[in-house]
């Protein structure tokens, strides 16, 4: 029995490179009792690729497919590009069919085709079906194993076909009523089918009213579809209500934690394909992208500030106190762009509440914006008292400006974006950041060339 | 049958409230005829708490719990002060244990107790033992009802059992096998339970090493297992392996995305209770608090600056050039920073594959600062040509040491505060601008005061 409460690694990779070096059968041992999991984060755990290599020779065909799932893509299309077709095909038998056709989209195409065509043709039909589909949708996300049945058989009859032919099928907790176009008209629990009169026919006792998604439905939506419901496995339908597969709640925590992630890299100006365990230079080549666009509108700000050499050469109290104006509204605007990039991604800012959500930022920031335009210029008066009262008038309304154009640009950027059909989380932080030090530095050296020299 | 593909809306608030108004009836139905989390919706859409009291009146008891639970725990508690016992004892007898402990966890103490009173003997100590939990472990999610059975019974005694008394247990998918001190000893399917001969004891069939939950374990501990292990529901045990509850899959979903929101919120300096319908004055002190402190960080930085007031007088050019050293060390932190935060969030880095993480994000930190530096130079000595180069080794040197600085705070600071056990989100996103600031500033400062002028 596993002990699953922090118990401590059950395999280093450095004690499985030494295993697979002098103690060849004890490492195939010690690697088939572990989980698919486990060995992915094994795996994930070595530092080069060779090493990688040499210890996948030990996994199991039965498990090397789940293995490889675990691994981030790019890895996964590292290690698959030498297999031959034939020991792709040995491991792709073990898997579930969304599982099988995720593979094949990692292999060379010819290595896919050549295994697809010595797959049987029911199942044939089933994966091309499965691959069809965007990796990001309802399509991509589905198995089409489930348990479905005619909306004109007894329950009786359910029960003896489950005996006869659901063995196979894991995860079996609903049973799908079809008419006799395939076409989704109910859905039953096998709870409840244990329960219903072995005479009655299913149609008349399945729900009838129950959450479905279609084939080329976001993945997202998919995620919010469970939420809402509550449900362990939803059913997907083509365009013509035709079932052609199923989504288990475990798929969809993974699509969960993948879209959180995405969505916290976009927002820290990262790459979602930056992987912990990537070489350094690919890290460094992928940061590298967007610190050269932050650069670049660091070097805008530093413009606006060269319009003001003058200015400051006469006051350098204000080369002080620039960045405090700067740095209030990058903060301001970035928990405005916060609440609004998640509120987006949780479904609960939509086009129909959207002017409401921007009327309330854009009053928050009022609101803290004069709070803190009080505060600095209390602050700044007290600390250059040759420069007066005007000084701490100047910066408190450029706190003033900023804290108001940080809440409009951190309502206004995501939201547009989400418009445009563009993921409002790329690059949202980055423009954001350029209209706060923009307006921040003009405003505050703006008004100081006006009126304090 | 409802359209679950991006429908309209149902009914809006407003018209709801006309409803209520104008044809009481047509509302009531209306509402019944709704799902809980899309009244939970309507509830939140309201401008004001009146509207929602309003709105309650409509919604049947047998979804009041449901929807009261959708909505955020302020809210909650606000909409339950005037509840009477007699009026919550009636609504939480339609709920499950956990949501009921939920309930009774946000009503006054004495109305809890008084319904809690009014319960049967089982229920009230399925419930009471529910309220011991801390909300945010295992305990805290859990739900008393599941079906368990002894590991002495026949495949046939667990079925006719089950006819008998699970109907009610609702996504019932697991049978969990107990000896008789109630320690979990095994876990089986529903469906492998159809399959299993009749006359076999189910000890001899169940899955003895399948993954479990402590009933004091994190939730994000659970989730983590959730998604390793691909299951639909988690049994919960004691310290003494004794079965209490199980987690199904669903409520871990909500869990995931809280979490994710919280470390989201807290590395944009959000509080976790920010929420899009709470009224601006509430929303604006809760981020006042963290814009004052990133205030005070400012002026720390500020401070610095000041000590080199003289060498800004003579070379205005530093003014200019100052905060691109300072936001290209605050992004390429925050870059560290977001990458360490979600990895250990997934449970990717470990106290055991730390020390490596740390010397990779520091790797890449020299590698970005080499590069960057080497681009600022060359753009500092073009765009101040008086200086010379001597500026452009300055920016660069500066450059370098802030990117390094960046590296080295953005991994250490939510790695420290994960030791001492303390949210690796929280805070780390201001502590480490302070860093990058102070760090930028002064050594691009000090280099100029030291080899400029």
């Amino acid at each position: 029995m596993h002990n699953h409460e922090n118990g401590p690694e059950l395999l280093s990779s450095k004690e499985a490179l030494h295993l697979a070096k002098w103690d060849e059968s004890r490492l195939e041992e010690l690697l088939s009792s572990m989980h698919g999991s486990e060995l992915g984060e094994l795996l994930l755990a070595c530092r080069k690729d060779s090493e990688r290599h040499t210890l996948i020779e030990f996994i199991p065909d039965e498990m090397l497919g789940e293995v490889l799932l675990e691994l981030p893509e790019g890895m996964q299309e590292d290690l698959l590009a030498d297999y031959k077709a034939g020991e792709v095909e040995e491991f792709v038998a073990h898997l579930d069919s969304d599982d099988a056709a995720d593979i094949l989209q990692a292999v060379d195409k010819e290595v896919a085709d050549e295994v697809i065509e010595h797959l049987d043709p029911a199942e044939r039909r089933e994966i091309e079906q499965l691959m069809t589909h965007d990796d990001e949708t309802a399509g991509g996300l589905m198995q089409a194993e489930l348990f479905k049945v005619r909306d004109n058989w007894s329950v009786e009859k359910v029960l003896q076909v489950l005996r006869r032919f659901g063995r196979e099928i894991e995860n079996l907790n609903y049973v799908y009523v079809v008419d006799d176009d395939d076409r989704l008209v109910g859905v039953m629990s096998l709870h409840e089918m244990l329960f219903a009169e072995p005479d009655v026919i299913v149609s008349g006792v399945a729900k009838t009213d129950f959450p479905r998604a279609l084939a080329g439905q976001d993945q997202e939506d998919v995620a919010h579809i469970f939420e809402k419901y509550d449900v362990l496995a939803l059913p997907v339908v083509d365009e013509q209500g035709v079932l052609v597969g199923r989504i288990t709640a475990d798929d969809v925590i993974d699509v969960i934690q993948e879209e959180a992630t995405e969505d916290m890299y976009r927002l820290a100006a990262l790459s979602d394909q930056d992987d912990l365990s990537e070489p350094v230079g690919i890290t460094a080549r992928r940061r590298g992208v967007w610190l050269a666009v932050n650069l670049l509108t660091a070097i805008a700000a530093s413009v606006v500030i060269a319009q003001f050499e003058a200015t400051i050469a006469q006051v350098v109290a204000l080369a002080v106190l620039m960045p405090i104006v700067a740095s209030m509204g990058g903060i301001a605007g970035t928990q405005t762009l916060t609440v609004i990039v998640r509120g987006i991604a949780l479904g609960r800012i939509t086009f129909a509440n959207a002017r409401r959500t921007l009327i309330k930022e854009v009053s928050v920031g009022m609101v803290s914006g004069i709070t803190f335009a009080v505060v600095i210029g209390t602050i700044a008066s007290f600390w250059f008292p040759d420069l007066g009262l005007r000084l701490g008038w100047i910066i408190a309304v450029a706190m003033m400006i900023n804290l108001f154009a940080a809440a409009l640009a951190g309502s206004l950027i995501p939201l547009t974006l989400q418009r445009l059909n563009i993921d409002p989380a790329l690059a949202s932080g980055t423009i954001l950041t350029t209209v706060t030090d923009v307006v921040g530095f003009f405003s505050f050296l703006g008004l100081a060339t006006l009126f304090l020299i």
